[in-house]
């Protein structure tokens, strides 16, 4: 099985994805966010693209909330931000979420035509690769893994790549990996005996502390502490609970 | 002073050139072979997007030679190919070559506007290093380094990137960088002991040593061997004697 990962959402290369799984991951903090919310009860996440397209697509989703962000701080007017913290089971429970962020909407968006959509974060990591294994059983025509690192406007991020490498070694040794998957082991490698310490001294966790979300920072650098598996189904990010 | 490392020649992100050095690496093989051509008495390289181009520009250039691959193979009716034992002092001593490759002549053009183009590979990073040095001392106005890895075909390049990082290190302690040079430092400093035994292991790796290419791949993973500083200048990549 050939694993590709690929840096950042807006990424010039896609590889076909009608015969692969996908999955994405955005750790500082789209996609962290979006496992926790699940955790505390929310019912689906809305992943959509605008600031416009969120607010136009409440209309047709009473009682839902809007969430994100933009330069790393809440949309003005909207519920949520894109802090794992603000999406407790107070706010967020039995009520879907209708999201926006810079970087990991979009990278769901270039791959959401594969065979199966995942969303991964450190928080999940060994439950998404459990998942992966179910899902390869019982299909046997999948051809490939595509990890899309959402990386942090266009720029690649060292926490996505290093998550990456930690569900390429989870995964097991059968796998094949592009020279990307190849330098993710590699960093993951490096990194796994205190994660905190390398992520602190990236561009992305520089920005969160300096923003005062160190909170979110050492949060979201916390592995396998929500069993959790969200797919993408019919636009919708939902717990899947096969 | 602040690095940045840029994964492959389309990347939607490029910091302003304006008050830049670019450094471009295309290890596998195209920077190899252009520093290996004027170490071996080429007058000039004249890099060009496509097949076409180099064509027409042959006619205004009067004795020079066509050189350049597609899919790693030499050009049909070109003079030479991407093989830097191609370019001998026989074949290229005191002529031009008009060049295309797949990769590495489009991430240049992608840098061109920079205050200064240099062109660089495991063959000569110390050289550039040290014409970076002396150029920052003349110039006190540069802010900062963009680093042009060229990729494969827009894929990430594990030899561009441990080229980067070795690039780096050569630079000293005062660099600042983005996630992506603090990532090819950490994969150089793995690679160092024995680059060739990781490179050997990459797509471009294997697919150089599935062609015939391996002696290529040996000698491109070779460091500092040529104490050459390839510079672009009105177009034509020359060697800079300053």
């Amino acid at each position: 099985m050939l694993v590709e990962v690929l840096p950042v959402a807006g990424y010039p290369w896609i590889p076909p994805l009608s015969d692969r799984i996908a999955v994405v991951i955005d750790v500082f903090r789209a996609t962290s966010t979006m496992v926790t919310a699940l955790a505390n009860g929310c019912q689906a996440i809305i992943p959509v693209l605008s600031t416009e397209e969120a607010i136009e697509r409440r209309i047709s989703e009473p009682g839902s909330l809007l969430g994100g962000e933009r330069k790393a701080l809440r949309i003005e007017g909207f519920d949520l931000g894109n802090s794992p913290f603000d999406y407790t089971p107070e706010k967020v429970g039995g009520k879907k979420v209708i999201m926006t962020t810079t970087n990991g909407t979009r990278a769901i968006q270039a791959v959401a035509d594969a065979c199966k959509v995942y969303i991964a974060s450190f928080l999940n990591v060994e439950s998404i690769a459990h998942a992966i294994f179910r899902f390869i059983e019982v299909h046997k025509d999948i051809r490939g893994i595509a990890i899309a690192c959402s990386g942090s406007e266009d720029r690649f991020d060292i926490p996505d790549i290093v998550c990456a490498g930690m569900l390429i070694e989870a995964l097991g040794g059968e796998m094949q990996t592009n020279d990307l998957g190849l330098a993710a082991q590699m960093l993951y490698n490096i990194a796994k005996a205190d994660p905190l310490e390398i992520l602190r001294k990236t561009e992305h966790g520089k920005l969160l502390v300096s923003l005062g979300f160190e909170k979110d920072m050492v949060y979201c650098s916390t592995a396998n502490i929500l069993p959790i598996v969200p797919i993408l189904e019919n636009g919708e990010i939902i717990w899947n609970m096969d």
